[in-house]
């Protein structure tokens, strides 16, 4: 299987200059003098889909991107997608389940998507349906080496405004953006650590990793995370890229992730979803499961539920240094 | 009376490198096309008062700075100076009313400053006798020429970063940052409307401004609002900058400002405190009262109580387009 190159990445950044936001690396006094945040909460969707969505809709020939782009991603991905059919002026359809929440529903119908809702399990089936009757381009939200490379560009980026930078953390999910994240910081400054990070409750690919073997979990426990970002497995292809060039992964707890979302809004000024948390919470809380250095950690999205934030920003946080 | 220069925003914009993050710009797709905020609560004190701040201490000549730096700001102003000095290595004194909230004192003396509580009537004498016996040298909020060069690096930036600009928009309390940005975007694009945004219940600039004459109004007044950072009245020399430069000044009701906050943290994914959501409000609900165009919004700080936040964020928002 033929990897994503840092070739690759570099040609994302060149389509996503002047479209994603340059995120600022932020230095976090309050919590000890060595970690940084990537915040790519503050993409316009609100999350580091952006990259991966767009630059796969440009890598499309004019005459196939005419015809449109289709995905059955409900959350990030899904609205990203819609943003960057936006961008083009070319059509975008978004499946979704009868079950998404009507606010992201709104979310994505406000970028001028059109949404077609089925029932859960027909989600694969109507998406190849549009595909062969609309003839639109199918863009799954991480099983795609452009997808893999536009999120790749967090990686130059984060080489290129911090030279010094010791350890990247990021969250695991599909694998896209630490697969894309890695093998653009391994290809500039391969001794920098590389850190893939997991809830406890949906760690199947640390698992995958040491096993030497993907393996999925079923999804009743992947569910138990309110990290609703990283419930998904990866694809073959965003396994063989963590394989080659993830130092680790390291999980941290429910408990970790909520207070890490409270502390990210009172310290950091920023709202923050619970899987965007994951790497702040490793750093707070379970420093001692990775190489010790200069950190950066990747804040991947925002969007959560109002009344859930409000929650999480009042809860008293766990106690720094635990770790 | 001699104005600020942009020669002198210049020399605070060289101190600034490497020390405040250098803020991007971000579009607002939520509120139509025509929005981008200047988030400055990202700063590590959570408020653009780091760069004046900084630069008023970076001013210092080294035998002088040695001795330290003192201010009676109980506010953002007062953990920015913390915050400088701890990076020169010199010490700080921070004067605070004994009225001041337990979270705002922890949050200096962890920047390792030295407090000096006193009761409000004394703040001035106890800083006159910090000046008087321990040589240290004063950095009040705004009345001051580094300080104001300092806030002006956000104009500059505004400026490099976005051609295009039309109009930008800043909050007024003291009208240090009003006169620093203003300064900086006239003497480098003198046709982008500057106007600035106080609230109702303390538009004593906008009247002074009209008025043609410095006026002030009583405390019992400007403390109805909500946005503690702008309470404050202008001095000498920043009145004779906004005078100078300012086109306009507008104002927004404290239902515009609760609701902007909740906006910009569900939207912009950003926690913004009160006085920084000025902007924001003018723009979402008065935009009939200053010019169309392209807008920049200074989001100035992040920090408030965190039950405040909680609530502003779970509060039903005011209709866009009201304006």
């Amino acid at each position: 299987m033929e990897l994503v190159s840092i070739g690759d990445v570099r040609a994302a950044a060149a389509h996503l200059d002047g479209v994603a936001v340059r995120t600022p690396l932020l230095s976090c006094p309050w919590a000890g003098d060595g970690l940084w945040l990537k915040p790519e909460n503050l993409q316009p969707v609100g999350a580091f889909k952006l990259r991966g969505a767009y630059h796969a809709v440009a890598c499309l020939a004019p005459g196939v991107r005419q015809r449109g782009v289709v995905t059955h991603s409900s959350g990030n991905h899904g609205r990203a997608l819609a943003y960057a059919a936006g961008k083009f002026g070319v059509p975008a359809v978004i499946v979704m389940p009868t079950t998404a929440p009507r606010v992201k529903i709104a979310a994505v119908e406000a970028l001028g998507a059109e949404i077609v809702l089925v029932p859960p399990a027909e989600r694969e089936s109507a998406m190849s349906a549009v595909v062969a009757d609309r003839g639109m381009s199918p863009i799954p939200p991480f099983d795609h080496r452009d997808v893999i490379a536009g999120q790749g560009t967090i990686g130059t980026e984060i080489i290129e405004d911090f030279d010094a930078v010791e350890v990247v953390l990021v969250p695991v999910g599909g694998g896209g953006l630490a697969s894309g994240i890695s093998t653009a910081i391994k290809a500039l400054k391969p001794h920098v650590s590389v850190i893939g990070v997991e809830p406890e409750f949906a760690a199947e690919t640390q698992e995958s990793l040491r096993a030497g073997e993907l393996r999925t979990w079923p999804i009743e426990a992947t569910y138990r995370t309110m990290a609703d970002g990283v419930r998904t497995s990866p694809s073959a292809l965003t396994f063989a890229h963590m394989t080659a060039h993830l130092d680790d992964i390291v999980t941290v707890s429910e408990d970790e992730i909520a207070s890490a979302v409270g502390l990210l809004a009172r310290e950091a000024h920023l709202v923050v979803e619970p899987s965007g948390a994951l790497g702040p919470a490793a750093y707070l809380y379970r420093r001692d499961t990775f190489p010790p250095g200069r950190t950066v950690s990747v804040v991947t999205g925002g969007n959560l539920d109002p009344q859930l934030f409000a929650d999480l920003v009042m809860r008293a946080p766990l106690d720094l240094g635990a770790a």
